[in-house]
């Protein structure tokens, strides 16, 4: 019988990979794979020939890591398939590729033997593809293959018709029509994909009506039932009596005349092997104008070989015994070799900057800080007071950590001894009397990476012991309290980043008022504190109650930069000379003091107490704050000294001091009663700040205890010693 | 008599300072006065007059602060002044301008009493000047002063003549001739100026023959020999006698007729002091095409009041006793008050940025770092291998440290990854594939500061395990291997900044060859190394007897990055997963790193031992080096390792290690005898290191050791432990 029939050729399957699914793939490599180089299901995507010219190509798009239901299109299939991604060029290039068709060969072996395929025909089309992505360049190699078994003897073809032919008149017609309605391609079918069904199989039974034509469509489980065994391989004009005939149909992605596609060759196999079929007609489905064209389809009657028995046995070990698999698809040059895309010129500078900067971040996650939050420092809103040599390095840093708002504070122009300092700034800024360094960095933060949004605040920052001059300058400086306290209010974190003591004692106060993030860092010649402020307890803030502590037991929360001090910050700028008017400063310094300060935001974003999470080694009832262990990047210390001259550095621990001219609830309370009023007072007489705070009753005692001490060590000859002074040595800033 | 004259009126003084004067004292004050403001001695200079519209100036020049005898211009004279230069604007505003006044006049006044006058008139016309200079403006505020005394009672003039009309005929001539010969003005004088002497006195006598005016010159102090008593007071045609008349002679800088200049009131005073005169005939000479000009020239009869027995008397307190003193200039609106000028418009833009960068670091040595020579870390010519992360790093620490030669070698393109870590990089610098790095790193470092000469060389550094592909490729490594010598060669310190292992090899060995300093800088996740290398002995590099220490005792030689190795490097590329390609660092530790491999060189120039400078605590037989203290920036450590988790960060030291791969006796030895074929010998099998430093037997022994120790383990049943290893751990890099 089939020695009359001539050979069956298969037209090949083809890949079509868009752009999505690349992307999607480097993002979950990144964030959820990692290091795994454990295969990952996806679905592929196909359809019924749709044009003379090409045939359909497998699609994979963004929407394949999702499972068979996340994409319905009209007519389209999902074809289940594994990703095996591998983590470097090497392990791509020594994968085992026979190993994995081995493999997925007897997966369908087994498939059609149990049943499943005719269940689901869909685990029929099986594929899989190797890959390699380089994330760095946007360069993926990648080889697909989709698995075809090899029957013992070859499939033969005895005649293949045009639909139109081999079902002449309407009958054709109401084929075409059962078949769309298969496929989804009915009105009512489409409403039904668009409420998210799975998408149809790509294989069913046809069941036409010996007269004339009425066709109706079968799962393939139905072959049976359907009286397969007796209506298979007759056409509608063929001799097997008056009973309905039982076509298999398939979507053929083949566009070649009287070629089937590819994925026929497995159904033939499952025909051969579950049906024990020796013939079989196959009605290939190609579309025109979205619907199956019955001119294009056509019916072609398949020979089967005659499985012996026990082939493709293979007694528990099911890949040994699976048939061979054919399958690998060829390059873009027909060999059978991988394929490669360099994504990089798809994709605009700058998408490919913000892609390849995240990049970095995300990779954190793979072995180093597997618990790392990206985003909770990236979406961190950053105010940088002063863009001088700390501005620039803490934003330059920020930047780095995929910060994307950072607004910049300063009342400077840059001037020419700043470019070599502060790496926002370049010999141009300088001329014509120099740009304002608050836009200037902020417009230089944008050249390097242009999807940072940075912001330049031109502003003088209100300072005790600098009165306004006038009525003039006194409404402006309210104005700018009130500026301030919005700016701190819009962001996240705040950086004290000035080079005076009295410029961050505005912004220490509101920030604690708000309970923000506030991170001072500060320079001496060669040495330098960064510490982060402990903020003021939780709760209704604008009450007078808030003074009892709710969140932070007393005594455990952390001091802020005016915390050490029994003095209240005054005019420092004052007969200065000019070493002390300029930054003397080693200058390793700022780098790395600014970079800290980021660091030091880092970990303190990752730990889950946020702005009251406890320093190691904090004071306090229980000593140690506990939870640092649990923290991405580790315990968050409050305040980190260095000094270059012994490159030493050490973290400490400083409570807040009830009695700070900065961040004590007398002081909030006041500016929470009285707001801007209270900062003009405080810029006329900084005593004010001391005398609400009690600092100067303090003074008082610590006054009369030292001449109390002095007139006892008179009486006794002992040293009489000095007055207390709370908490520990400061640098010389 | 005195009844029937006029009040005699004086021209005032006015100051000219040219820039040189100022950039002059920013010079000192940065270098020498630093924080002192004590007077310093200056000198001004003064011609007559020489044109009808305008007074001569008393000039400043820079070489106002080098003695009286530095500027030599003829006809000029050298007046003594004192500059008193305030640290703060505050200092400066509130300066004791008439305890000032009162002092100057005082001195003069002692001087005219103690005859010091007489023999040098220049003091009769002490100026001083208090300024105050903002240097990081170059903007200076200041007031001359040129005291005047107050006689008791008013000059008065009786006649007032033309020197033509005095001196009628050739006398005239004759006279103008005497003073321009005693101002230095005739030809043989000219070349005496010219020789160096000192520049002549303001005032002379002149002796005037009655009989056809012979005139010559006399110093003032030969009034009485010159008859003084007898001659003064009369004209040539006057009724005294027939002996010759003495005439004042003056340097008149006042242009006005009639009006002779502010420095005669002094020696005026001075007569009626010291000669007790009460009429004087004053010489006002004035020039006209350098010569005195007989018509603008006058003689002026003046009369003296005479001064009571003990005026101007103060026993034991010149000051309280001394006269009144006149003779604060005004400003350019004439009013009483400082002067102020503005010198950064005058200076180019590319200038201004030198001052202002040199600014900051001379300022270190006022009080922060007395000793700290700055030529030495700003004269080092600084090789950066690797324009990544820490080179950009690095190379801005530097600049700011005020290098000014700085290479960088890298073989890379600008990624979208790299400018927000890579602070030398913008957006703009990727687009197109990128720009060569090398190049871009030395062009932006220009745009930062355009007297820098930096330069970026494109080069892949030859490594171990990474064999040349073919011919060509080897003679391109050869030629390479020689290009990094030359390189190393030509500057003084070499950054290792690269990011494998491998590629550090051959600049370590060449720096070792060299004796050049080599500081390396590696990044993990969360930590760094920084590190010098030690240097091998110094000596007959190129003998085989190179081996015996003389300048650095054994055992006490500092290691470099592959000391504490058992293992040669070897190609580290291979199968790497994304992770590992990609520099998974937290952001921060780059800025950290470079700025500490910057400060750690700094310390190191500064350190009297340079490349030999013994380690805190250096092992070895002496145990802590001497000598640290002597350094300007302390101690210099070996090895400095932080790690931000924790945020700690510690200093070690580790010894040469004698069968180290990249720095033993045994390799240099090698490289001397077989240069770059020695390299490629390297880079096609890493273990032939081994075998040439005896590791391959080390591995072999330690291997016996252990089967030694199982053996014996596996008899007593004691746990074997591993083999012995060098040193101590190491971050993973």
């Amino acid at each position: 019988m089939a020695g009359s029939a001539e050979l069956l050729k298969f037209c090949a399957m083809e890949s079509c990979v868009d752009p999505s699914f690349w992307s999607g793939l480097a993002s979950r490599k990144l964030d959820e794979y990692q290091l795994s180089e454990a295969p990952v299901e996806i679905t592929g995507y196909l359809t019924a020939s749709r044009h003379t010219e090409v045939p359909s190509q497998l699609l994979l798009t963004g929407s394949s890591f999702e499972g068979p239901g996340a994409r319905s299109s009209q007519g389209s299939h999902a074809l289940p398939g594994r990703l095996v991604n591998f983590n470097t060029q090497e392990n791509f290039a020594r994968a085992d590729a026979k190993g994995q068709m081995r493999e997925a060969a007897a997966r369908i072996w087994a498939d059609i033997r149990s049943g499943a395929a005719e269940a689901d025909p869909s685990l029929l089309s099986r594929f899989f593809v190797l890959a390699f992505g380089d994330l760095k360049r946007y360069d993926f190699t990648y080889w697909f293959a989709f698995p075809a078994l090899k029957p013992p003897a070859p499939f033969t073809q005895l005649a293949c018709t045009p639909l139109s032919e081999w079902a002449p008149g309407g009958a054709a017609e109401r084929i075409a029509a059962a078949a769309d309605a298969w496929r989804g391609l009915s009105p009512g079918a489409a409403a039904a994909a668009a409420a998210g069904s799975l998408p149809p199989p790509p294989f069913c039974l046809l069941s036409v009506a010996a007269a004339g034509g009425e066709a109706r469509a079968l799962p393939l489980a139905e072959w049976e039932a359907g009286g397969g065994a007796a209506a298979a391989g007759a056409g509608p004009d063929g001799a097997a009596g008056a009973g309905p005939r039982l076509l298999v149909c398939m979507s053929d992605p083949s566009h070649l005349a009287s070629v089937p596609g590819w994925p026929l060759r497995n159904l033939l196999l499952l025909a051969a092997a579950r049906w024990r079929a020796r013939r079989l007609s196959v009605l290939c489905v190609r579309d025109a104008r979205g619907r199956c064209d019955a001119a294009r389809s056509f019916v072609v009657d398949v020979n089967l070989p005659e499985l012996p028995d026990g082939w493709g046995d293979a007694a528990g070990d099911a890949a040994a015994g699976a048939p061979d698999a054919v399958g690998w698809e060829t390059n873009v040059v027909g060999r059978l070799a991988p394929r490669r895309v360099d994504l990089s010129n798809l994709m605009s500078p700058a998408a490919l900057a913000e892609q390849a900067v995240d990049l970095n971040l995300r990779l954190m996650r793979w072995r180093a800080a597997p618990s790392l939050d990206i985003a909770a420092l990236a979406s961190a809103r950053c105010l940088l007071l002063g863009a001088g040599t700390l501005g620039c390095a803490v934003a330059r840093t920020l930047l780095a950590w995929g910060v994307r708002g950072v607004t910049f504070v300063d009342c400077g122009r840059v001037a020419f001894s700043n470019p070599v300092r502060q790496s926002l700034f370049v010999f141009n800024d300088c001329l014509g009397g120099g740009l304002p360094k608050a836009p200037a960095a902020a417009e230089a933060l944008r050249a390097v990476f242009p999807s940072v949004s940075s912001k330049g605040v031109t502003m003088r920052i209100p300072m005790p012991g600098h009165p306004p001059e006038n009525a003039a300058a006194a409404a402006a400086a309210e104005a700018d309290v009130r500026a301030l306290d919005e700016l701190i209010s819009d962001h996240d974190a705040v950086f004290l980043l000035t080079d005076s003591r009295e410029s961050r004692w505005l912004p220490t106060m509101l920030a604690a008022a708000r309970r923000k993030v506030a991170i001072t860092a500060a320079l001496g010649f060669d040495g330098f504190v960064v510490m982060r402020h402990g903020a003021p307890p939780a709760g209704d803030a604008a009450g007078p109650s808030a003074g009892a502590d709710a969140a932070v037991p007393a005594g455990r929360r952390l001091g802020c930069y005016f915390c050490n001090d029994v003095v209240a910050p005054a005019n420092s700028a004052v007969d200065r000379t000019l070493d002390q008017q300029c930054t003397v400063a080693r200058p390793g310094l700022a780098p790395i003091a600014g970079a800290l300060a980021v660091e030091l935001l880092a970990a303190l974003l990752q730990h889950p107490a946020g702005v009251d999470a406890p320093a190691p080694g904090a004071g306090g009832a229980g000593g140690g704050g506990g939870g640092e262990g649990e923290a991405a990047l580790g315990p968050v210390p409050h305040q980190i000294r260095g000094q270059l001259s012994g490159f030493s550095q050490v973290c400490m621990t400083g409570a807040a001091f009830s009695q700070c001219t900065a961040c004590s609830e007398a002081v909030l309370s006041e500016w929470r009663a009285r707001g801007p009023a209270f900062v003009l007072e405080a810029m006329a007489s900084p005593g004010a700040l001391e005398e609400l705070t009690g600092l100067s009753q303090l003074h008082a005692a610590a006054a009369a205890a030292e001449e109390a001490a002095e007139a006892a060590a008179a009486a006794t000859g002992a040293d009489g010693g000095g007055g207390d002074e709370e908490g520990e040595d400061w640098l010389e800033l």
